[in-house]
């Protein structure tokens, strides 16, 4: 055992702060044992009264506390949101503290920038929490697939929206109802759009589309929609085409030009994604030497995200210097092109007039569903997909699109 | 990029070896590029004759070759067995060189010396790829789930029998006819014990246990069981009752001591584990603090196996220093007990004399396929199933058990 002790400070005693901070407290005895040096968490910054609950010997209410503490080694930041998050992280990183993660948000805007300043000052900026919650996916992605070539990644990675699908397929309930009941849990928010909208999983896939392909990709260049205009019928319509429908973030690798997108798809049974139900995350990750590999677990909570943030730990634990890797955030910025790819699609029609209607159907299965009429089609390229809406529409009397999802085999 | 190259030896060209050499050939300069040093594979030794392969330049025949070489840094040994991985292995660790293997029987056999060597030497000895293939399981074990207490682990492990037992299921095969085509296809051995009898999953999950629980958990002291017993009509009742017979390796941490077992299971298809088919391996982690993850692709095969290599290696990129872990092997031995928990059982029973009979089925649920009979039973512990099966088989007249396997829900 050496002298030199590890010593932790956790920014921010939230949800996932205070989960830090318990395991950190449960288990420091089993920590230090393994590796042979006192690992302890030394200060909470918060700027709540911490009195009266088990992080009052730990609190401390000014930055300076934790910045200017040079026995602290690392600093967790669990605060959400952007401004004291980043402001915080390069401070800490400036002063040659090594900084954990689980703010996607922060990783996604300033990644590049933080993972740059970790770089030049000879430090770590650890971020596994921040995608897939419970799910190790950042370093499998990183350093056992590191010499492979990622194809594609395909994920469930919004835990929220999931848990409102699964529940629009339990019990048939509408998107407002399924809103209505995630935020009466806490599972969404006031302002669900972060959830709804596809923005949470488009952060999420940029953060692992950079780490694959070692360029950056900007969340805010991916196509993105949410699962606003998905109704109780599509997904009972799912249900009888043998599949389900989920939020799904995908990037596909194609020479030096990246497709990414985030938007509800029809997930066919045979696919593991179609099993991914309430909270949980699923990621497929298909690579040139591996074939595909799927992970799977609990994508959100205080205890599982902290386990993520304690494995980040764990790994300073065993090397807190700068891991010589140039991370793919500090790269060059990937080029985002839509996806012209073939595929099969479900296409929901709306407003169909009152009356007899013979329209040409070849290569479409039709279904019906409490008044509501859907197609299955073959497989169909972008263009060939905007023909056939526009014959499906004229044919059905002036009908119109409610909405296409990929299908996913 | 320092002037320093990252110079690695492979130890067998056979079929990891050499896709390990192909992986390095092909990815050399996206690692250089990516590590700021110069990534090179620089001698295969084997001691076949190279002459007129792409790995004919790198062909080196005495192992003092690579021990000798203050260059290399990394020893990669792919060569199967014990005798001469063990030896070479040990040198190597000992002439202050890092060694990666996906040598599963030397891990389990020899991980903690080799380990111990290791840790004194201030080098790293690296076995990702033994369990698993392509599937991220030691790494997420170790440092993600790092500061986690592990509390089981269950897994399909065995590609070899999981074939064999999707060939039985998807065609009717008897498991003579599975063995001979898994022979015929190059996917068993001549001599299949290892896989058929589960002395392979055995050595992996005593691997994933040592690790996971800090204490040396002993290969041979597994209770193991293979696939021989379980017949066409084994498989066919398992589907007509809503499951899969899988090869089931399992762990589970009680305290101080450990249950460990390899065992073929009745897996129903609401377990993750029912949908690992063919080669492929999957395994379920159950956590403290991150309720239950999942990691799944194919568990072997030449490029599969080879990446898992190479990840280790990116890893050693990043740190080729002791990583001031005790590792699991290194620590006391765990003591192993009998599982006396209570689960579900199917049960078959074979020899039932002609006649009528009118036992007792109490809680059983009765099925028949080709003149076999099977039961499911409710929830029994050990003592509880004893009992069952003595009943049963008094009741059909004298009949015997043929097989008794745990139902995983």
């Amino acid at each position: 055992m050496t002298d030199k002790s590890f010593k932790i400070a956790v920014i921010g005693c939230g949800v996932v702060g205070s989960g830090v901070a318990d395991i950190l407290i449960n288990e420091s005895e089993k920590l230090s044992k393994r590796f042979g040096r006192k690992v302890e968490l030394k200060a909470i910054l918060d700027i709540r009264d911490l009195a009266g609950t088990p992080y009052e010997k730990y609190a401390v209410k000014n930055p300076g506390d934790v910045l200017g503490d040079s026995e602290i080694d690392v600093a967790v930041v669990t605060v959400g949101g952007l401004d004291f998050a980043y402001t915080i992280t390069k401070k800490a990183l400036l002063a040659g503290k090594c900084v954990v993660t689980s703010n996607k948000d922060l990783v996604a805007e300033f990644g590049r920038e933080l993972e740059s300043i970790a770089y030049d000052k000879g430090v770590r900026f650890l971020y596994e929490a921040s995608v897939g919650g419970s799910v190790p996916i950042i370093r499998p992605l990183r350093v056992c697939m590191g010499a492979n070539e990622i194809t594609s990644i395909i994920g469930v990675v919004n835990g929220t929206t999931n848990y409102m699908l699964t529940r629009m397929e339990e019990d048939g309930l509408s998107f407002e109802e399924a809103l209505w009941e995630a935020q009466t849990r806490g599972y969404a928010e006031a302002n669900p759009s972060s959830d709804v909208d596809g923005f949470d999983p488009a952060r999420k896939i940029a953060i692992l589309s950079s780490i694959s392909y070692g360029r950056f990709v900007d969340y805010k260049k991916i196509p993105t929609k949410g699962i606003r205009k998905i109704t109780a019928e599509d997904i009972a319509m799912a249900d009888a085409l043998g599949g389900k429908v989920k939020l799904i973030a995908g990037t596909k690798h194609n020479g030096k030009k990246i497709v990414s997108f985030v938007e509800p798809m029809l997930v066919m049974k045979t696919s593991h994604l179609s099993s991914v139900s309430g909270a949980y995350n699923g990621i497929m990750i298909e690579g040139k030497y591996t074939g595909k590999t799927f992970f799977y677990g609990i994508g959100a909570g205080k205890l599982p995200t902290a386990n993520a943030i304690c494995g980040d730990i764990v790994e300073l634990l065993m090397n807190a210097e700068n891991d010589a890797v140039k991370p793919g955030f500090i790269c060059e910025e990937a080029e985002i092109v839509p996806d012209d790819s073939a595929c099969r699609y479900y296409i929901r029609l709306d407003d169909i007039p009152d009356g007899e209607f013979t329209p040409g159907l070849a290569g479409l299965k039709m279904i019906t569903c409490g008044g509501t009429t859907s197609f299955l089609t073959g497989k169909l390229t972008p263009a060939e997909l905007e023909e056939t809406v526009k014959s499906l529409c004229e044919g059905f009397g002036g009908a119109t699109c409610g909405i296409t999802l990929k299908v996913i085999e």
